[in-house]
C-alpha cells in the first residue's frame, strides 16, 4: 500500500500527480499527452455527468451526437475561430487506405459541424430555439499535458443553442452559467466566481464568455466551465437563417457552454490534502465506506458481516441509489483497508469490530477531518445522513474561506506584481485595458485577467490605463 | 406533415431511409460515411445504453475510457487483428501543427490499447479479474454507408476483461452473450439466436466469437451483437502476464463484447410498418403520448390539459421515470398531431376530446395494432400498463413467428442457392467447411454462415463436403 504522496508544501505539482495515482483515477496513454481515466476517476465522471444531464434536461435540452471528425474548411468559415483552435487540432488526412482529398481535423469544439447542421434544420421561427447538447470526446494537441488539466484528449459537454432573437440568447447563455454555478457550489461544493471575460480571454468567434473561476488550494485559479454568447458570427458564417413571424429571413443568435473531465482535477485541487483524495458526499460515487474487522472467521460470517450489509441496504435506501461500499477486503490488515478508502477519498467510514458490535455502536471516521464518532446501531441512517450534509458544507465553507483569505486588491500593476509573486491568490482591479495590455501584464506579472464578477455593478477607474469607468477585474496566475 | 414513406414492398432500402428521415433518428453528417444522431435517436440510444449499462453494472463490471488515437504500431502486434482492421482505419498523420513521427489510427476497437494498459495494471492473480467496459466512439471506414448499419463513426459498447483461467474467461464470454440475448429479447423485443460464429467469420485475433442473429423484415439477417473468447492471443501480443498462486508467470485469459448503435437499425427493421416507426414499450423514450385535443380554449385550459397532465404523473409514477409526453402542438391539425407520434414509434396514445370528457373516459391507440379502446379514467394507469405489456408482447411473437415462417433447411449447395434466391430468409444446414469453402458458398448465394446454434447439440454431414461430425450452421444474406 503506497502512502508516499509527496506533501503538497514541498511540491504541489507532485502532489497533484500522486493522488491521481494513489486514488487511481488516471494513468499515462501510450500517446503523449492522452490519459486513460481508470474505472475509480470514471465512476466520477459519471457521477459528474449525471448531476450535470440531469439539469440540462430540467431546462429543456436534449442530448445528440455529432460526427469527431470535421473538415478542415469548416473551421476557416469563422476567422477568429481557426485562427484560436487550427494549432492544436489532430488532423486525419488518411482513410480506408486512400489519401483524403480533404484533411479532416478531430474535433477540437463542435460549434462549425453543428452550424452546418443547424443551417439545413432551422427554416422558421417555429422551429426554434433548438436545445441539444453532446456528451464527447474532443481534442486539442497539448505541448503541456498534465492529466486532467490539459489533455490531448478530454472528455466534456456542450451545448449548442439557437434563437430567435438576441434577448433570447443571451437568457439562456446566463441560465447555463447558472446551472454550472449551481451544480458547481452545490454538488462538487467548489466555490466559484461567476463573471464575464475580458476580451483577450474570449472564446474564438464568441461575442461574450462568460465562466465559472475557482481558486485551487496552491491560490491558483481554474477556469471550471464557460458559456458563450455567440452573437449571429456561426449563423452568418454557417447560414443559419429562419424566416421570422413577418416572413423575413433572419440569421439565428447562437450559444454554446461547456464542462470538461477538467472539473476533476478541479475537485482534487479545492479539496485534497496530504493523505490523498477528499471527495464531497453530493459526488462521491462511494459516499460510505462500511468495514467488518475481525480475525475471527465465524464472528465475520455470522454477526459482523451480516450487520454491515444491513446498514448498507439501510443506507443506500436513504441515498437513493447504490452510495456504500462493504469492504471485504480480508486479506488486507485493517490498517491498509483504512487507508484504501481514505486515499480514494470516502467522505465517511464506519468501522465495525467486535468491540462495536458488544457496545451496539459502529465507529464513524470522517475523511475531511479525521474527527471519530461511535453511532448507536439505530441512530446510523439518520446520523450518518447529518454528517454527510455536514461534510459538504464544511468542505464548501473551507473552500470559500481560503479564497477570501487569498483575495487581495491593488491600484497599481507594481501592487499587483508584488501580490502575485509573494503571496499568490486572486487580485481585485479596477481594468479597462485592451488585450494586448492583458498581454503586457500577463508578460510582466505571470497573472491574466480571470473575469470581470457579475455581481459587482461598480465600476472605478482603470489601475493600468487610468481610464474612467472600468469594471473589476480579477487577475491570478491561471491553470 | 411529410407522409409519404416508400412502402417496404416496394424498396426496403429506401423504406428504411423514409423511416429515419420521418421520425428524425439521424441525419447525413458531412463527411461522407459519417452521421448525425439527431435527438429523437440519440434519446433512444440512451435508454439502450441505460439498459446494458445496468445489466453490465449487475454483473460486476466498472466504466473506464480509453484514448481515441491508437499508434500504428500496436495493431501490428497481432496479426490477424492488424489485417483485419488497418484497411478500414482513419489515420492522424499531423497535429499540433507538425507532422507525427508515429502516424495514429482512430480506434476501431480498442483490444490493442487496453491490451497494453492491462500489462501495466496487471501483476498478480490478486490484480485479476478485470471487468471494464468502455462506452465510445469508433471509426471504420465505410465504403457503402448505410445510416447506423454501417456508418464511419459509430457509437458502442465495449467490454474487455481479463481472467487468471480459461474456464473463466470462457464462462465471462457466455455470461456477457447471454445478457445480450436477454435485453434483446425481453427489452428491444428482438427474437434472436445465439451462436458460435463459424471460422471465416470471426473477430480478427480471436479464438472463438459468439454472436445474437437476428432477422430483419425483409428477412436478412442482423449481426445484433458478439462476445468474443481472446484465449491468450492479445495477451501474448501485449504481455499482459500475473504470477499466479504458486508463483509462477502466467499469460492472461482475454474476452471483448459490444453492441453498438447499429441496434437502433435493428429496431426499425424488426418491428417498424409503412407508416413509420415502431418502438417496443421498454426501450421507447415516450412510451405514452396524451393529446388534448378541442378547438376551445376555455375546456383546454381548464378541463382538458389539467386532466391530460393528471394522467401523465400517474402514468409516469406506474413506470418509474419520465415516459410520458403530453403532446401541446395545438397549432397542428389533430389527424397532423396523431401522425407525428404514430411516425415517431410512440408505443401508446392517449386521446382526450371533449366528447370523451363528457363520457369520462380516454381513447388509447395502439402502435402496433392500430386498434382503439375506451378506458374510464380511473381504470387509466393500469390498463395501459397491460396494453404496454401486451405490445411488447405482440412485437416479440409477431417478429419470433416471422422468422419461423422463414427458417428452411437444404441439404445440398444447390437447395440453398435456390432458397435464397427465390424465398430468402434463414437456412438451416449442417456445415463442417472451412473460410475458402465459406466463401466459395458466399460466392455462389449471396449468402453465408451466421451461425451454428448454441442451443443445437446434434451433429449431422456437411452439406457440402460430406463430412462428419458436422454443426448445425445458419445461413443467410446478411446486413
Amino acid at each position: 500500500m503506497a502512502r508516499n504522496i509527496t506533501p503538497k508544501e514541498t511540491d504541489y505539482s507532485q502532489w497533484y500527480l500522486d493522488i491521481i495515482k494513489v486514488a487511481e483515477l488516471a494513468d499515462y496513454a501510450p500517446v503523449r499527452g492522452c490519459m486513460v481515466i481508470r474505472p475509480t476517476g470514471y465512476s466520477l465522471w459519471e457521477s459528474i455527468q449525471k448531476h450535470f444531464d440531469d439539469a440540462f434536461k430540467e431546462t429543456g435540452h436534449v442530448n445528440a451526437y455529432f460526427p469527431v471528425l470535421i473538415p478542415n474548411s469548416f473551421l476557416e468559415k469563422e476567422a477568429e475561430h481557426v485562427e484560436g483552435f487550427s494549432p492544436e487540432c489532430a488532423v486525419v488526412t488518411h482513410a480506408g487506405g486512400e489519401l483524403l482529398e480533404e484533411p479532416l481535423v478531430v474535433r477540437p469544439t463542435s460549434e462549425t459541424v453543428i452550424g452546418h447542421m443547424y443551417s439545413k434544420w432551422i427554416q422558421s421561427w417555429r422551429d426554434l430555439p433548438i436545445l441539444i447538447n453532446q456528451w464527447a470526446n474532443v481534442m486539442r494537441w497539448e505541448k503541456r499535458p498534465r492529466l486532467f488539466l490539459r489533455t490531448s484528449e478530454f472528455l466534456w459537454q456542450e451545448g449548442h443553442t439557437a434563437h430567435a432573437t438576441e434577448e433570447e440568447a443571451m437568457e439562456e447563455t446566463l441560465k447555463m452559467l447558472e446551472v454550472y454555478r449551481r451544480i458547481m457550489t452545490e454538488i462538487l461544493a467548489i466555490p466559484v466566481i461567476v463573471g464575464e471575460k475580458t476580451a483577450g480571454e474570449r472564446f474564438p468567434g464568441a461575442v461574450n464568455t462568460y465562466t465559472c473561476e475557482a481558486m485551487m488550494s496552491d491560490k491558483k485559479a481554474l477556469q471550471a466551465g464557460t458559456s458563450h454568447f455567440l452573437g449571429q458570427n456561426f449563423s452568418r458564417a454557417f447560414d443559419i437563417q429562419f424566416q421570422n413571424q413577418k416572413g423575413e429571413q433572419e440569421y439565428a443568435w447562437t450559444t454554446s457552454w461547456g464542462v470538461s473531465t477538467r472539473l476533476i482535477g478541479a475537485l482534487i485541487m479545492t479539496h485534497s490534502d496530504n493523505d490523498g483524495l477528499i471527495l464531497p458526499p453530493r459526488v462521491a460515487p462511494v459516499q460510505v465506506a462500511i468495514l467488518p474487522i475481525s480475525t475471527n472467521d465465524s464472528v465475520m460470517e455470522e454477526q459482523l458481516l451480516p450487520r454491515a450489509l444491513e446498514f448498507s441496504d439501510k443506507l443506500d435506501q436513504m441515498l437513493g441509489g447504490r452510495f456504500t461500499f462493504v469492504d471485504k477486503q480480508f486479506h488486507m490488515r485493517p490498517g491498509d483497508r483504512f487507508f484504501y478508502h481514505l486515499q480514494k477519498g470516502v467522505p465517511l467510514r464506519l468501522e465495525l469490530g467486535e468491540k462495536d458490535l458488544a457496545a451496539g455502536t459502529v465507529r464513524a471516521v470522517r475523511r475531511d477531518t479525521g474527527s471519530k464518532e461511535d453511532i448507536p446501531f439505530e441512530n446510523v441512517p439518520l446520523r450518518v445522513k447529518a454528517l454527510l450534509e455536514d461534510i459538504h458544507k464544511n468542505l464548501y465553507t473551507r473552500a470559500l474561506d481560503f479564497r477570501i483569505a487569498n483575495t487581495f486588491s491593488a491600484s497599481t500593476l507594481e501592487e499587483l506584481k508584488v501580490i502575485v509573486e509573494e503571496k499568490g491568490g486572486f487580485v481585485e482591479t479596477y481594468f479597462a485595458g485592451t488585450p494586448e495590455e492583458e498581454k503586457k501584464i500577463r508578460e510582466e506579472t505571470g497573472a491574466t485577467p480571470r473575469c470581470m464578477p457579475l455581481n459587482d455593478t461598480c465600476t472605478g477607474t482603470c489601475f493600468l490605463t487610468g481610464k474612467p469607468h472600468a469594471r473589476k477585474t480579477i487577475f491570478a496566475k491561471a491553470y
